[in-house]
């Protein structure tokens, strides 16, 4: 859980990087930020910013903030109740952003996973995405991804988000956001 | 038809909207970018310009162009074979977009119907978007949508398009573009 204080900052940051991004979002969107630490505390090293735009039951749309060295950990997206499980596009607006994807492992990779965890990041081959770069991900594909120095500003295109069904190689993970009153 | 030479303007003028945009294309999409005058060669009154980021089963994304006070002509999507038909949000990113969909009719829209055309709008609620904001359509609503003063650069999100469904109103429009040799 962060504090009230962290998720303000992480907020704020968030804003920062989207306007530098050139992003325009609404008043509503500005203040409902959302601010993923994944249950770890952990913000600076393991977390996600979202601005979510849609979710629809057939589309979501999604711009996603990450801070310098900022990870989003390994996961996938499941099959859910019969239906095929999320398939995503990010695409990388401003900055730089590094996925990891199954395939052969990327003999000298740019991201570090976080400090402690690194037992929990299994796949290894990268893919490096500038501004303007996508990568699509299909179904229950094992993925991870870690901005570069100055951090990054992706668009995620994809079929519905149920992140509660996400399945996360690292145990400690928690996706529902949790901040403390 | 449009001649090659509109052809290319067009698609300069849509890369320095893109640009003006703050939205980074790569080369091959630049190179790429589609050139809608829905068979009418009136592309100044009526026409699209677009990067088709992807367009997978289930999942589409593009970045449309409009030039100032370029309309999209009336259309719906209907189902196709079985599935549903298209579902799309439009989201505002620069400029001004006026969207016209069923609805309680709006006294003093902003938006003039393609001249000579003006039988073929009969939709007239209108929804204006400014940078940031955006507008979901269910599937099978007939919508247009024509760009402000200074034309509009509008991301779409949607489930898989399939263009060659699409129905408009004016039944001399042609989706397929046609560009001479």
């Amino acid at each position: 859980m962060i504090s009230k204080e962290q998720f303000q900052q992480a907020q704020q940051q968030a804003r920062n990087y989207l306007a530098r991004a050139g992003i325009a979002i609404t008043a509503e969107e500005a203040a409902n930020i959302e601010v993923a630490d994944f249950g770890l505390n952990e913000l600076e090293q393991t977390g996600l910013e979202l601005v979510v735009y849609l979710n629809t039951e057939r589309v979501c749309a999604k711009e996603l903030v990450l801070f310098p060295h900022q990870t989003c950990p390994e996961h996938r997206h499941p099959p859910v109740a019969g239906a095929p499980g999320k398939e995503e596009t990010f695409r990388c607006r401003w900055g730089q952003v590094y996925i990891y994807v199954p395939g052969e492992t990327t003999p000298h990779p740019h991201a570090v996973p976080p400090r402690g965890r690194e037992k929990t990041y299994t796949v290894w081959h990268e893919v490096i995405l500038d501004p303007g770069e996508q990568y699509t991900l299909m179904p229950n594909t094992l993925h991870w991804f870690q901005a570069g120095d100055e951090g990054a500003v992706v668009s995620e295109f994809s079929t519905r988000s149920r992140d509660e069904s996400d399945i996360f190689t690292d145990p400690g993970i928690q996706r529902a956001p949790k901040v403390a009153e």
